[in-house]
């Protein structure tokens, strides 16, 4: 499999999904996994306007899903995947700054490997289950901490917009068993997995979502989050790395709005 | 205000979205929340393959929001919105047959009114939130009880595909403290429920979910069940009405798989 890294970007206006081509970025007619064919025109990597590098019509999170994350917020392991859902208004592209809402006294960083999902799948068996990936970029699933107990629900405590920086590319022709996760927050590391530890793998995870739900072409599911998680501050800079992308950066600030 | 309807047809093999005018829908270059104009085409109502009115980005769910049913369940009324997200993909229209999943002993009925964003809304004030709201449609919140307890997060419990019929129409115009719902099971009446009734109203919901994230147009809030629910078999018949919309109608139908 020799890689390839997809981006998203703005080009005179217009968001263009685009293939790294070396320093260039090839414009395509469509998402990559909708068929998007080269248009002939190229931009320097170095000046583009990077966006998410996915529009996903759903986002399926894993909650738990290293043991040892799970103990250090004192879950025991789960016995089977714990699915939850982002909305598409929480996703934020490359460089972002993300509001530390007031609503919440502590905002987690959660650095995850993304599966973005490259042909429609339902019942999927764990051995074709990789046919329907098309690649893997960097999330950060932030987390309203305190109002993820408050609220049972997760929605909200994970729903935030500027919730869920993604990319900077996506990269497709990978091994998913290689790849590993690692975060730091204003340079020093803080988190770091490999896929292969995880309790449910990218295979066992697509099987049990499928089961239940379609599976679009551009759906995002974000794989868990080794242990190491902790608070943001306004200013924070975090980098969530799953080489071999670039690193996914974006910056913490204060919410304007105060209480009402 | 004068009530308008609007549908989403299939006609020569794409869909299209369109107004009522009698027995007429005249169809629109887009979503009428996204200024979609008449293309000059009309087609009978009668003949029309009616297929689910909206395509929203998210479909924000309102938990235990009718005292009567919150007890029911044996849970406090909530003290904040009790928010979840159904995946888009969930979304059926009118007249569908939705699959009972075979993981589930026991899926319920939630007969509910729909709110259908118009314009895109952060951070409203109660004042106001109503006008960012482009009209209102019937839902059925299908859910797996058993599921919904053994998750905890109800994502999969709420997220079946199938698990959201929604229409026939979305009907503008009106005045939402005058709306309610009923649903009824093979003819029988099961749930009942006013607007006026709810715990949080439509403007204190949208207040809530806009201060956490953006609205988009053609998002949809499902605004929670009155007291009644209850579980459904394969050969059930579902009706839910909220007048002045047609009857949303469904059909159950056994799961053709079984457990692995």
């Amino acid at each position: 499999m020799s890689e390839r890294h997809y981006y998203r970007i703005e080009h005179e206006g217009q968001a263009h999904f685009a293939e790294r081509h070396g320093q260039e970025l090839r414009l395509l007619s469509a998402a990559p996994w909708l068929d998007g064919a080269p248009t002939g025109v190229s931009v320097g990597r170095a000046g583009a306007r990077l966006l998410a590098p996915v529009t996903p019509s759903k986002i399926l999170g894993i909650g738990r899903n290293y043991a040892a994350h799970a103990q250090e917020l004192g879950n025991e392991p789960p016995k089977q995947p714990l699915v939850f859902l982002k909305p598409p208004s929480s996703v934020v592209g490359p460089d972002a700054e993300v509001v530390l809402p007031h609503q919440s006294q502590r905002v987690d960083y959660e650095g995850e490997v993304g599966v973005v999902i490259g042909r429609r799948a339902r019942h999927l068996t764990p051995e074709r289950a990789l046919e329907h990936v098309f690649g893997y970029t960097a999330v950060c699933d932030l987390t309203a901490r305190d109002l993820q107990k408050l609220d049972g629900q997760w929605a909200r405590a994970k729903g935030f917009d500027g919730f869920c920086p993604v990319g900077p590319s996506v990269c497709a022709g990978l091994e998913p068993s290689r790849l590993a996760v690692s975060l730091s927050v204003d340079g020093e590391r803080r988190q770091h997995g490999r896929l292969t530890e995880l309790i449910f793998s990218i295979p066992s995870l697509l099987v049990w979502l499928s089961a239940a739900m379609t599976l679009e072409p551009g759906d995002l599911i974000v794989t868990g989050t080794p242990e190491g998680v902790g608070p943001l501050s306004p200013g924070s800079a975090v980098t969530v790395e799953v080489a071999p992308l670039e690193p996914l950066c974006f910056r913490c600030v204060a919410d304007p709005l105060s209480p009402p």
